[in-house]
Parts: C-alpha cells; structure tokens; sequence
C-alpha cells in the first residue's frame, strides 16, 4: 500500500479551523476492520490532490515499479485520482493497482473510508493486471471512469 | 443481500444494560459508505448465529435458491457462519454467495462492519460461483475456514 | 437558547472539502445527552464568529433582552466570544447568560462540544445574574477572561 | 473524582459478545472535552451498580472523608445510584458530593456519558455542600430523586 494524503487522511486544526495533513489513519483504520492481510505499507507524500504535480505522479508510478508486490493499493484525493488512474495505466504494466480514497475524512466520523478501504482491499487480491479506481462499492477501470463533481461519485464514461 | 442478524445489527438496550435486535443498520451502513451498487435487501431473521436452529438456515439457503440474482451477500453472525457456509455450499449451486459479519456491533463505533461490509461487497463481484466467507479483510471458500474462538479472527483450515 | 453559529455546527461539504454552516446540531446533541430539561430554541445566525458584525451582537443583545427567560445560553464561535460576552455585559442587566462553543465541530467525532454543552447548561441552572463563558470545564465572568489562541483554550485574565 | 464503574465505563468483549469493565475512559473523556480543570482522579472499584455490596458503599464514603477536598465527582451505576447518594448523605458531611453516570455505555458511541460529565463537573464546582445526582442535564438532592426505570431518565420525587 502506498499512502499519497487525499480527504482520507485529513484532520481538523482546532486552532485555525483549517484542514490538514498530520499523519496517516491507516493503520488505524486496518486495526479497526481487523484486517488480517499481510500489508507492506509506505506513506509516499502527504497531499491534497488538487496539489499535485507531475513529479508527484512520477515518484507514485516509480514506487510501484520498484515494488516487489504484484498487488498495490493507493490511497489517493479523489479530485485528481482519474489523472493519476491514467497516468499509472502508462508506466506500470503486469501489476494490479488499485486507487482509492474518501469524500469525508476518516477523522470526521460519517467518512466513507473504512468502507472503501474494505472493498478496495479485497478487489485488488481477485483483479487482474491493470489499473483500477475503487469508489462507491464500484470498480472502474482506469481512463473508462470521472469523477461526478456534483453528486460527488464516481461514474463510467460510456 | 439477505440480513440475518448477528452482532452486526445488535443495539444496546439503555433501559436494561443488555444487547439486542431492533432493526438492521445495513442502509446506514451503504448510505455512509456512499454505495452506488444496485441492489435487493431482505430481512431475512434478526438473531443471534449461536439461536440459529436447522430451520433457519433452510430459510436461507432457499431464498437464495429462489433469488433472481447470481450474487449474494449475506449477513450473519460469526459464531455458527462457517456452519452455515457448508450448509449452503450443499444446498445452493451456481452461485456466488459471500457471508459476512461483525466482530463488535456498528452502532458501538469501533466495528469491524463497515470494513467488512465493503470488502465482501467487492469480493462478492468478482468470485466465481460458490459459497465464501469473508472477513478480516481476507476471503475464504466454504469448507476451509474456521473461527479462531481466541484470537477473534478467522483462519483458514491447513 | 440561541444559537448563532460557529465551530460546533460546521459540517464537512464532501464536494468541495470546505467547512459550511447546514443546520445546527443542537436538537441531536440534546437528543445524545438524554437532557430532560424544559428549553426554548432559537438560531439567531449561523455564522463564524470571526465574521459577527457589530449589528449581530446587537440581535443577540436584543433576544436576550426580548426573551421571558432569565437564564439564556447562548451558543457562539469561539474565535471573538470574549467580544460578545463583554458587549452582552454591558447591553443585558439581570439575567444569567452563558456563552459557550466547541473547538472541533460536534459532527467530527472528537468534538468537545457534548461536554461543553453539558456544563454550560448546569453553570446556566444555578449562577447568579452576569454574563459568563463557560468552556474547557470552567467558568469565566465576561471581561475576565481570553482566548489563548497557542494552546486552544480559554484562561482567567489575571 | 472517585470511579466506581457503572455504564460509563462499560466496554463490549467482542470474544464472547459481553459487558465487561477493562479500565476507566475518564481520561479519554476529560481529554476529549479539553477539559482544564486541575482534577484528582481516583478508582475505588469497576463495578456494575447492581453488584455493590454494602461494603462497596462504605468504601466511597470513606474515600469521600478522607480526601482532602471539598467537592468530589463520582462515576457509579444508575442502578443503585439513588442508594450510594443516600447512603453518603448520612455518612459524609460538610462536602459537595455529586454522582453521576450513563444510560449507555461511552464507548458505544450514542452514549450521554458525555455530556453528562460536563454538567456533572460544572455543579460539583458551584453548589453549597451535600449530596447530589446529576443525570440528563438536570441537578437532584440525595433521598429527592428516583430513576424512572421504564423512561430510563431520573425524576424529582415529589
């Protein structure tokens, strides 16, 4: 697992009221599902994706590349994730990578990130190679898949 | 998908101190997770696994039997679900059938639910015909799996 | 009661990842904290303290004045309630007056709000006339007190 | 602050489906609540109210004595709470003593524990010295008050 920051992991500021990156939840989050799986897991950047720049992407392909797994899962914004999706589809072959994320942080109580990480984790052990976005309880193949900006959920292109 | 019950759908009662059944936090549970999956849901019974009588488990197997849909998820509470994974892997041919559940009930905020209920709604997806468990993020076949009473996770049988 | 606003009734917008005001919370902390008092209440405005204009305190002022009780809480950012609670002072003779608010939002699960809304609620039952903020489990006379912005909290101003 | 047990302190054994007491979420809760009072925190027991034996009884009063302060918060059971307040009125002068508890359990997430420790710890700082119950936002004298056990609240006898 690659860990990239995105709404999973953003925290409340109670001193400014903004949101920010201070560390990742996953591992609580794996604790709380009572997940059992056998996770290597490298936090790579701690970013909104919004931010993200074409390095970043680089240094996300090149860590799957250099990885001894066949299985990856990414926790990634949700704003640029079909960029990202599509960007991993051309520098990565003979790998199952999956993206996910979560529309409300995992901090603030009614987030969707448990479930996602849930489905997302067990979609990346039966799928095969290729690049995928894992949301809604959906699987889209990465460059057939937007991000609906207004009801905030992911949609085939057709 | 067919609820059963099981720790899953427990509710503290504040009158009595004890746990029981009220009704099933399943679209809750999709509704947090932000699920865009089409799908049927049934109430099936409301009890805990260890209550499950022959009959019980009768009723399951032939609504499943009697489902239009190929893919099935079902539920249950994790004290007799390997029980019942062997009785519907007699009763039930030619279809993919997924049971899940709960460690610690979801309205107690550190469950397991939400985690499992996303993982075993992907796995349901995907899997070929036949009865799964899955939990701990982990799925297994019918058959090969027990639960390990001490540790509170399940394994699969060598 | 009245409410204007504030941390405790932010809520996380999932389409764009900013804080916004929807409704208060209130009802449903009330509701959480099996509260069994007889209460009256209103929402002024939902706003951030940090954007009360001179003519918002004025309404507060004036609802307080208005108002047949002679214990009112108040709910207020926490940002310029100092401000608020010496204008009330000045502008409010003869009845108990509480001010009190959150640092996180009560919709994000380590919020202190239930626990500031507990105490502020007793401190109003049983104070003399004046007008206090009632936060971090104490209570402070208006004109006494300051927010400590470094640390989050509010102390005596000796 | 004396712990006695009760709800509040109540967590779920997700082994074997039960109730059980592991330690004290006091901590966790004053943290929570950004609470800034200078406490003393002490367990005398983790019990279930309903299992107090009337040495237990003697053990708070006796605690209640011997501390060096004036105004003690106690966590106990609602069960018996009315007995223990009773009980102490006789035993223990001179000192404000209020008990409080939960009608759910803090770690259930719907719990009122909360919020009930903030009213809690706003009356023990402010009324005149005897015994109280604070429960649902409202303040009760020892031998004035019963829980109502089909509504789950406490009422004032009349």
């Amino acid at each position: 697992m690659f860990i990239t920051g995105g709404t999973f992991d953003k925290e409340y500021n109670e001193l400014n009221g903004n949101l920010y990156f201070k560390e990742t939840h996953l591992f609580e989050m794996l604790h709380l599902g009572r997940s059992r799986l056998d996770l290597s897991i490298e936090t790579l950047m701690m970013k909104d994706s919004l931010d993200f720049i074409e390095e970043d992407r680089a240094i996300i392909a090149k860590a799957c590349n250099l990885s001894k797994s066949s299985k990856i899962l990414i926790t990634h914004g949700t704003d640029t994730m079909t960029i990202t999706a599509e960007y991993l589809m051309q520098q990565c072959k003979d790998k199952t990578i999956v993206l996910t994320g979560a529309m409300v942080p995992y901090k603030f109580g009614s987030s969707d990130g448990l479930f996602n990480l849930g489905s997302a984790l067990a979609f990346v052990q039966v799928l095969s190679p290729g690049v995928y976005i894992v949301m809604n309880g959906k699987v889209f193949e990465a460059g057939k898949v937007k991000k609906n900006t207004e009801k905030g959920e992911f949609e085939a292109i057709i």
